[in-house]
């Protein structure tokens, strides 16, 4: 008998005896190879969490108390027993589930959680609303963060927060990246065998009481500084127990995937008052051999065939742009000492580890640290080095103030090395990099460039070699477009655009930044096969922006449009528009880039279709636009 | 004989005999007594941290060593010390010398340091480049980080990078805020007594080696993630000595305000290598009775008698804006069980101190954890309660990302009340606050507000509360306008602007959002009287715009001049022009704003004319574009 199929809610998982679970985990587990070995998604991290999903819904009374995920890549097994499971084979494509838990999309899921780190924080203001809510006292918020994600500045200052205000919040530490090589020693059996009993209990009245007596606390001592200060103390010093420090109880650590110790653990522990961390040991990949062997290739593997786990990778001729990027970057750290890289958990991701194996003393990653990684380049750069810093563009967000604050103020030469910037694809609303070109254009001088081909993102690494103040380069997700040629430097002077299609007596200009610039290049040679002659214009910076060749193009064209993978609030084609403005040019604009909506996701060509940028979207935007152009069609015919 | 007078540089300090400090000590405090007793600026910090920075740069060779402050307003004897003597009684003035470290001003400045917790980062990436640097490697780097800074996440990542890369950073712990009531147990005492003696180190390999022998700690185990997960363990756990999992030696607590005991330390700790934490006390305000014993109130007392410790405080009948969002708050959250107040670590200076005292159950001071801030708000929305955030618009920065991912994307109806935005004045360039309007325009669904008066914001607040959706409402720092009335809630619908000021056959029309809209008007009337008349709009909402009301100004006038205290790249003026050009309507836009440069500090009605949008600047920009108005200048006599 098959369970999985007949769960359509937790309320009907909760009617299994304990004694099914194992059964169903396993069911789970070959719903989900069978799956993503052909519609691919996260694989290792939801492997891992299969227990922990079954054992929170079998124990917590879903949707009522809440799972604040962090990271919610991990929690495929959450999909498929909260009424997705026939959805599932179709998440992540368009039109289909998402690949994270997403409010909108179920009451099950309970936040946004795309980015590392938040679920602290989010589910400690859900445990204190219910705090505050007649006939929600007991209501119950339990936040599941990854050893990685815990790392993360955000994280901490929601722990620091959780001891301050009286609350019953449960967080859940899914450690799942010491369980495959650390020694489990007598200590640690020790301890995870003692923290639910009584006289772990006495122990720590008895350490209290022991503390007290020393001075070290005292029942007076309340308050945010205070409660904060001894968990620092404690930090800096191990001056006193640090579960006191904190406030926070500790349990654990406990197997993770070994469903029946979960149920009974979470329910010893689930009525408890007061913060809580439950400390889980949890494999990755669990369950399918090639990936518990190798987490990392299994993190998102792609296609593989399910039973013998070889990964159906495909070779390509066309490097992708974060290779591009990862390569150029050696080259010119092999001339020059000065050169440091840079990235926050990203290290394969943003192609920065042939750096790291080249130049592993140039070479940092600084984990899920956005934030530091920003400030540690401004430090490197104040002291006179050349720090390229290689961050997702929707990651980055969380270093803006450091951008400013920490880099730009001073003026100093840190390059940005915007990966994954624009649309992305099927990771969805919170991965979208769209906001970058706007983020960083009103930040003083911030130079800003994005390549449309292999050759011009060299050019730009080059460029910014030589810079002497902050400059970002942001680049999308994919495979490059241009010729590759390893040996090729173009120069590329800051703040010079250039034309990259030219027709005759082209009324319209299309002005594009980055490798969207391609598609219009195909747009305008479609175009002109229905008679609509324009040129495209391949401007490269947003900022500087080259003035000279706006200048030349509003005294030449009726009519520009400006094309940008990028949100149109505040962006590039904001730029242009209040530049001739400023400079008294009346000329027609048309923007086409990302509108001011949420992105959901699909594939990256039909979001660029969705959003009119594909080259349909540019040729039925210039079709139109020429069909409006008073020079050309408002010639008042009856008047002559 | 006065040592301060001939001190010019550290130089000269350091041929002083360690004997002469104590008295050096007490001549810089006269000296800032007497000098902020008129000329206001940081008091009780600046105060704690004199020993600290007279035995920093007596013990390490500064400049080539550099110290790193964190929340430079402390470091005020550094100024004294560093060659800016006589230059310190025009701090904070327009041409004078910044109230805090700013590298441009000085060699012996070595970071940005206006926004917290971002030393240890910055001096990490300082260290290391000197490692990497043939020739530098004794080079020393310091950073100086309080207690408040230290709880927030960017310094928490610092801590945790700083254990992960070889390098000699020291960061000092002054710890200002236990010190006057906490008790100094017997193992504080022993603690800091064995901690630079070679008993303690014996401890420390003794530890280690138990630890290994217990299979806690292993050779082998390198790299981040690895000693992350060891430093998380043991915070959650205390399974470790702390020191091993953070890879952090810990030397204290020291008297931070013993200048002789400091200068013994340091010498003893300043050539050992790897990373170090230095933890002193001192006390905030020390040498100064009234500061001493009122901390809070002399961090930044104003103007006060040097001699009596009498504050002049002056009494205004106009209330700050701060005070009006703080009372009107109140009024709401009498009525409103749901409304949640939170800041960080600006409780008095959002004036959000009567709601802690009136409601502390539902009012939360987070820290210096603006971050968190926002997520634990969309946390508390998403289960139902209505928060209102209040934080200094430039603080918020902090919290992009935030804003973005764990509020906007799930459209959770927080209210971001953001205090201090614009241009601030004295605090300068790392305090204005001129970014929040470009950055919260990019977001989708994000409403945007700002009022002109009392009334308006009282009447932004209540709209707030009914808001289902985000929303901001900016206001600046200082004194509001318009009359007080604390029972009127004017009806302010979402995106309705107002006309303020009419007159007859106005040709230009005046756009403007938030406070400066007064100015506008006062302008107005000046203008009127050298025979120029101008309408002046208060378009209230950036987002979304008044449409109705933009349709109707640009059809009726011949040119708009758009006015806010913000950058104009890709702010209220920008979002004006965007809706013009979207819906073509060829009308001249001039933007009157904060413009593309970094602003340093000087009296508020200092910067806004050197800014070009004081009373002045807003009517010679109109008279400007008067003289350019086609319909009224061009038209051409000779063909008539």
């Amino acid at each position: 008998m098959n369970l999985l199929n007949n769960i359509d809610n937790p309320e009907q998982l909760r009617k299994l005896s304990s004694e099914q679970l194992p059964q169903l985990c396993s069911e789970i587990r070959e719903y989900m190879i069978d799956n993503l070995s052909h519609n691919p998604g996260h694989f290792g991290s939801s492997m891992g969490a299969v227990e922990i999903i079954v054992a929170l819904h079998y124990v917590f009374n879903t949707p009522r108390d809440r799972v604040v995920w962090d990271v919610g890549h991990q929690a495929y097994a959450h999909k498929l027993l909260t009424g997705r499971r026939d959805l599932f084979p179709n998440q992540r494509t368009e039109g289909g589930i998402s690949g994270f838990p997403i409010p909108s999309e179920s009451e099950y899921d309970t936040f946004v959680c795309g980015h590392a780190g938040n679920s602290i924080s989010a589910a400690l203001g859900m445990a204190i609303a219910d705090m505050n809510t007649p006939g929600e006292e007991n209501r119950k918020t339990i936040a599941v963060v990854g050893d990685s994600s815990i790392s993360n500045g955000l994280a901490f200052e929601g722990l620091n927060n959780a001891s301050n205000n009286p609350n019953n919040l449960l967080i859940i530490l899914n450690d799942n990246d010491m369980s495959i090589d650390s020694p489990v020693g007598a200590m640690h059996r020790y301890l995870s065998d003692m923290t639910t009993s009584a006289s772990y209990n006495r122990l720590r009245l008895k350490a209290y009481n022991l503390f007290k007596k020393w001075g070290l606390v005292n029942d007076k001592k309340k308050g945010l500084l205070l409660r904060f200060n001894n968990a620092v103390k404690s930090l800096v010093s191990a001056q006193q127990n640090i579960f006191e420090g904190l406030n926070i109880r500790y349990f654990g650590p406990f197997d993770g995937n070994d469903v029946n110790k979960l149920v009974k653990v979470l329910n010893e522990i689930k009525d408890m008052k007061g913060p809580r961390i439950l400390h889980l040991r949890t494999t990755k990949g669990k369950g399918y051999k090639a990936a518990e062997e190798n987490p990392q290739a299994w993190h998102a593997p792609g296609n593989f065939d399910p039973e013998t786990g070889e990964r159906k990778t495909t070779v390509a001729d066309v490097p992708l742009w974060q290779e591009v990027f990862g390569k150029t970057l050696c080259q010119l750290a092999e001339k020059n000492s000065n050169i440091m890289g840079i990235t926050a958990a990203m290290l394969s991701g943003t192609s920065m580890n042939e750096m790291m194996s080249r130049f592993p003393e140039r070479t940092f990653d600084v984990g899920i640290s956005e934030g530091h990684a920003v400030t540690f380049a401004g430090g490197l750069a104040a002291a006179g080095k050349k720090p390229f810093v290689a961050i997702y563009s929707s990651f980055l967000q969380r270093g803006f103030d450091n951008i400013i604050h920490d880099v730009s103020i001073q003026g100093l030469p840190v390059v940005f090395c915007i990966d994954r910037a624009g649309l992305v694809g099927e990771d969805g609303v919170t991965h979208h990099g769209l906001f970058d070109l706007a983020y960083l254009k009103m930040i003083p001088g911030m130079s800003i460039s994005s390549p449309m081909d292999i050759a011009s993102l060299r050019g730009l690494l080059k460029t910014a070699e030589g810079m002497k103040t902050p400059m970002a380069i942001r680049y999308p997700r994919g495979r490059a477009d241009g010729a590759v040629n390893n040996n090729l430097f173009p120069e590329l002077p800051v703040g010079k655009g250039r034309i990259v299609y030219q027709s005759d007596n082209s009324k319209i200009a299309i002005l594009t930044i980055g490798p969207v610039g391609n598609d219009a290049v195909k747009a305008a040679e479609d175009l002109i096969k229905s008679g609509v002659s324009v040129d495209v214009y391949d401007m490269i910076w947003l900022k500087p922006m080259d003035e000279e060749l706006l200048n030349e193009i509003s005294n030449k064209y009726e009519a520009i449009v400006t094309i940008e993978d990028g949100t149109i609030e505040g962006g590039f084609g904001s730029a242009v528009m209040e530049w001739l403005s400023e400079h008294n040019h009346n000329i027609i604009v048309k923007r086409l880039g990302v509108p001011d909506k949420w992105i959901t996701h699909a594939k990256v060509e039909q979001l660029h279709a969705r959003c009119g940028f594909d080259i349909m979207g540019i040729t039925d935007a210039v079709r139109q636009l020429y069909r409006e152009i008073p020079a050309i069609n408002n010639f008042d015919i009856t008047s002559k």
